[in-house]
């Protein structure tokens, strides 16, 4: 069970945005593996998509479809990653595409496709168009939770965060669903994510608000350090709420604020429900010279196993933390002027244990669900955060047995 | 047990150089924890050490004397690191030299103290300065067997390789012994190994000759990612067979290749009896503009917990070795250039598995205990190997255990 997990929220609707949600059976028979998302007419989309160099064939058909058009669609499947699959995987995935636009005659374009699972087999097509009718059938704007359900792969709880403000006296919402367990460590993109937004938001500054709101949110977060071949973030703005957005008011920024902790409570819940995970780590990296020595700081910290072990056997091995500082290759590092924290518990100043530190109250942060890692590099003050999980028996377990 | 391991082989003594071992109780009683080298006097010693910046107190001790002149005295003691323990740990290591100089009346800078164990625990040198009486009695050359076990910490089994072979009409040995199995991803230096040859090398060569040596061997083998804050390598030149190696000539070629294949088997096995290991992984990456992105690709595979608990589970799961390939941060790669192959089966070719690649085929290759993973970038001619193992519930249960 996911680390802090409270169940899903209620998922407010976002008018503008109807989702269907249907079994095509491409992994397990009757498993909810197909969603497909319609989008009003009218709605401005923005979405960031996985660096990894062997993206998935989808990723490559939804970033062509991007340059020409507006997205009408989003069609999602699970249980099959369509990625390794070379030329064969690219006329895959059009034929979805193409599918999807003439059942709803629209063009090709404006259907961006997305698929999470197994790499390397070949995407089943007819399974999927099969699928089509029923998930045009169910679309609904109440369907939220469906979706949350329907993206899952080895997730062991739906994710799903939701909020409503009020900007210029009128609710605006907004409503996202993640999903994502293991190969964890979103690169510029993220594992699939689905924002919305009533609000009105053009084009260019909704792209801007999405890699803000995804920078410190879903590229900030590590279950294994294995940057997936799929990943993908989508922002729809419906504009339905009569509220309209411009870039630099303070509505904007409330509203940016608001995107920003959606985005983050998002990429947690993949954290939470990380595989095998046990306990939920924040590392957080402060007196930096720049946001980039205190992100490889804090990725080495939560990349390295022997601290991921140690956390998951609640033992304050603090020495771990100590050795992954020092090897995260921060050059002229003033070794007497860092100090570590473990909570609130000082663990390492002047080069060492810290004078007042005992067993028992590092012992006592550790025996935590959520622990806070805490190094200052006191040299300067820029900071950031990474969120990940610790490591058990379960990770390995999960993925010896996953595909066999 | 190790993979591959065929027991400690016959270890050569290597004239010049004697070995004592003691038994102090550092952390367990009657556990051999500490190893005295003696070198004769005119031998000529390289060393390479950690790049941790959080690098232990007997590192930088180490580095101190090694400035001032040539060692006589190689300290050793395991279960604990003095790593984490600042200015404190800087004066327990001094103190000990100091007894080894008092004990043997040499200058405490011709002493080298090497620590290995748990981070951040005071060094009892009262317990070390205890046993010295105990190792300078047992000091003889024919104890590198003992000493093979005298500096093993979490490892299974010891480790040696010795070699006799001509040179100018007479014999030279090569001997060493490593230690490490966890915390293993040496950086400029490697996890504790020492080796002696009785020929004469001048400092200056024998600096590069280890340098050399340790790039492809130490330098390339990885269990966990976690660069250690003790890592150090030794090479003792006795110069006792009479024979004078020179700098280009023929012999010192033969003496580099043979010292090269003696520190890889060394650090080989360091691989095959890593923390949980049940298989020797050789990552070769070919094709390369230059030999640092072919380590990045390398390492990235080594590294990767997805690929790591494939191997494990013997799941020819290609498509993580394919998503570690692209998110290795090698820009402008040709997908559809790069193969991959598992042992001699080519997996992947033309951006997706390959056309004749059967499950069965690569099933055989995994069930292995030893499997060689071959990436062909096919935009150079460069190259390199990276040596692993895989990721098993033992890794978890060895550092969830450790130290509790």
């Amino acid at each position: 069970m996911a680390v802090g997990y409270n169940g899903l929220p209620a998922l407010h609707p976002v008018s503008g945005v109807r989702i269907g949600v249907a079994s095509a059976g491409i992994k397990k028979p009757g498993r909810r593996d197909v969603v497909l998302f319609e989008l009003a007419q009218g709605c401005t989309v923005a979405s960031v998509f996985t660096r990894n160099a062997f993206c998935a064939a989808p990723v490559i058909v939804a970033r062509t479809h991007l340059q020409q058009t507006m997205p009408r669609y989003l069609l999602i499947n699970t249980g099959n990653a369509n990625a390794g699959t070379g030329d064969a995987g690219l006329v895959a995935s059009n034929s979805c595409c193409e599918a999807v636009a003439s059942q709803f005659a629209c063009q090709t374009a404006e259907v961006l496709p997305f698929s999470t699972g197994v790499i390397g087999e070949p995407l089943p097509v007819d399974k999927i168009i099969a699928a089509l009718p029923a998930a045009a059938a169910s679309l609904s704007e109440a369907n939220w939770e469906d979706a949350a359900h329907g993206i899952m792969t080895t997730d062991t709880v739906a994710k799903g965060v939701s909020r409503q403000f009020t900007l210029a006296g009128t609710t605006v919402t907004i409503t996202g669903i993640s999903k994502g367990s293991g190969m964890i460590r979103p690169d510029m993109g993220t594992m699939l994510a689905y924002v919305a937004t009533d609000a009105a938001i053009v084009a260019e500054s909704l792209h801007g608000c999405l890699r803000e709101a995804v920078d410190r949110s879903f590229n900030r977060i590590t279950v294994d350090g294995d940057t997936s071949t799929n990943d993908a973030c989508v922002l729809i703005s419906t504009g339905k709420s009569g509220v309209s957005l411009v870039s630099g008011s303070p509505e904007m920024a409330r509203f940016q604020q608001i995107l920003s902790e959606v985005c983050r409570e998002l990429a947690q819940l993949i954290i939470r429900d990380g595989e095998g995970a046990t306990k939920f780590i924040s590392v957080e990296v402060l007196g930096g010279r720049d946001e980039s020595e205190c992100a490889k700081v804090a990725y080495t910290i939560a990349h390295s196993p022997l601290v991921k072990t140690a956390l998951f056997a609640s033992d304050p091995n603090w020495g771990r933390i100590l050795a992954a500082v020092g090897r995260a290759g921060v050059t002229d590092l003033d070794l007497k002027a860092v100090t570590i924290h473990l909570g609130p518990v000082c663990i390492v100043r002047e080069g060492g244990r810290d004078a007042d530190y005992t067993e028992a109250q590092g012992q006592a942060v550790m025996k935590e669900d959520e622990i806070t890692i805490r190094v200052d590099l006191a040299r300067g003050r820029a900071e950031t955060t990474v969120w990940t999980c610790d490591f058990s028996y379960d990770y390995v377990r999960i993925n010896a047995e996953y595909r066999t």
